[in-house]
């Protein structure tokens, strides 16, 4: 099997991670922060040691305003319903997946505007876009660092640093970047920023998270027992404790630790170089093909290694399944849950056939991808 | 170590628990139900797994009612917050655990009524207490099947039944239950069962779920891509993906239909009927011990595998920490995230020693925990 589908989840995973994911279970699998116990007090430091690496990577002023969630569209969902309320203007950008869009829809019908920027003719936003379209309302930009559908990857830190300049709250939706690109949170000033844990920062499925600025006042999705003033009626208001009621998934966070521990040891700067070099490997090769359509940005723009693609006279999903079944190939094909970045490249009907390389991702295993998709093209065509 | 504080997550697992684990980790470590290659559709397989082995155990009609969520204080959360409007009267027990007292608070504070029954000396409920409890605008009924402070498990049954003739909508919190005690959502004609995946499930932590009855229009607490109707701004309407949002804990899940199948195979009511045994052993020889308070139903009545109790002259906390220091026996002291039972039973100010046995929990270990107890006694008090 070649897994080219690591925008969804990455795969395989460094060994440390489950073997961190299992000593969690096996040696300390108990309730974290709920005991004193020495099994609890493990649990506890393992799901801090994971606050501590995540906050370093992200050059986040403060682990304890890393919040740990299910995954990141829980905690979009927690940032954008927390910032906004009716009569508010919203800023975001045409390439957004559902986990964004679906949250504004809701909201857009309970009095929430929504400003969708166009950016040029890959989604790229700047800044001068970004001030047309301010109001006297206008409360938050919430952008895709990456979009999962074309790769066009934001300049963020230009995008979050004027955005601030206007007095907005800036949420940025980190699903394709963390782990791989550059992201710092004190030097640019992010507000929020919502993270998945399983796909470039090698954490199990499961996981998740959202860094929350100081000052913002998000109120929970959810209210429980935190094993901390257990006494109030009401929820703590310290963080982490405030957003994280009942128990959390203390071998998925231990196995994110090991991840993040993993990307700090290459080097995220190794990383996204591999990912670069796979992804322009696939472009290059796929550009010169017949019958080929490619969609998001050209070779030399910033992207993220998700690489969308159609063939001629074949669906996207007939494509894909004989990929898996004829040639082992993993990809993804469909609408891969953002219909606004398929409208915007023409391709809502039937969406695209979209490779995303990892850093496991060996360079043979692209040139036997490439042939392989070669020979597809000349049988069903 | 001798643990003995399975209420809050059971340990050990079944081995067969991590093995599933690793498995979908490692062999189909991809995204459920969001692409067609093979490693996708295997995931999507071992969760469809874990909702048919659950509406087995639970004789649930309708495996795709039955949605995953991070932990039972999330499903607990979706239910009330879902079932509960300003003007909505709701009746519930003043055992709660924080995961239904704190939503409702909140939910009072928005102008629900909320009437706390007391049940008699252990906070029992019946049918009397509750038919008097009714108001015109009485919408819903919700309660712990077990107390995790005293063990009190109610009649949820009769409870269930009686509750449904009122019209009353049952939303029921089987965090201490699930797994071992007889819960049956079509014979009772349960609306709403929240459940943690990690206690008596034996999955791992980081998973939990709900079942939601037909006919009741419970909206998301979060939105995003559903690998379902992408194209559509809204959240799909069909179950389970209206409530599962982003990646799903895929390993996790894999994990927790492992520990159901474990539990089908040594039979619910062996794994019940040995928790009683060890539960009336430590009942019997705490009982007979001087110095020591015991809270909650006498042996006779029925429990869940949660013993409650304090040493005269001793802070529980201290206790506790010795039970560990000393004996490396893993007990809980302190609220347990339940101050209305601490209340009822009169240990607000410094709460509870729980020891909370399991399936593993072998009759010597409580014969150790029993003479350790005694010789703490006589050292420290």
């Amino acid at each position: 099997m070649i897994y080219l589908d690591n925008a969804a989840t990455t795969w395989p995973k460094p060994e440390i991670v489950w073997q961190e994911v299992l000593r969690a279970g096996k040696e300390y699998g108990a309730n974290p922060g709920r005991a004193s116990h020495q099994m609890a007090i493990d649990a506890s430091r393992s799901i801090y040691k994971a606050r501590v690496a995540l906050s370093q990577l992200f050059n986040a002023p403060d682990p304890l305003r890393i919040i740990f969630t299910l995954n990141a569209t829980e905690a979009l969902n927690l940032a954008i319903f927390g910032t906004l309320k009716s009569g508010d203007h919203v800023i975001t950008s045409s390439l957004e997946h559902n986990a964004v869009a679906r949250p504004l829809k809701i909201l857009q019908d309970r009095g929430v505007e929504v400003t969708y920027l166009q950016g040029d003719d890959y989604g790229y936003m700047d800044e001068d876009e970004l001030k047309k379209a301010l109001r006297p309302n206008s409360k938050a930009f919430v952008f895709s660092h990456a979009s999962n559908v074309t790769g066009t990857l934001q300049d963020a830190a230009r995008l979050t640093k004027k955005a601030k300049e206007y007095g907005l709250t800036v949420i940025i939706d980190a699903a394709q970047t963390a782990g791989v690109h550059d992201i710092n949170i004190k030097d640019w000033g992010i507000d929020l920023l919502a993270f998945p844990g399983h796909k470039g920062l090698f954490g199990p499925q499961g996981t998740g998270g959202l860094w929350i600025g100081e000052g913002l006042h998000i109120p929970p999705l959810y209210y429980g027992g935190t094993g901390s003033q257990s006494e109030s009626e009401y929820q703590p208001t310290h963080l982490p404790d405030r957003f994280e009621s009942g128990t959390q998934n203390t071998p998925g966070l231990a196995g994110l630790a090991a991840g993040v521990e993993f990307i700090k040891e290459i080097g995220r700067e190794k990383i996204e170089e591999q990912e670069e070099k796979l992804t322009i490997k696939l472009l290059d090769g796929l550009s010169n093909m017949k019958k080929v359509t490619l969609y998001g940005p050209p070779v030399h723009l910033p992207r993220a290694a998700v690489v969308s693609m159609n063939i001629e006279g074949v669906e996207a999903a007939e494509f894909g399944f004989l990929l898996d079944k004829v040639h082992q190939i993993a990809v993804r094909t469909g609408l891969h849950c953002a219909p606004l970045a398929h409208k915007r490249i023409g391709t809502i009907e039937s969406g695209t056939i979209r490779f995303s390389p990892g850093y496991f991702t060996r360079d043979e295993e692209i040139e036997q991808v490439l042939s392989a998709v070669e020979k597809l093209i000349e049988e069903v065509s």
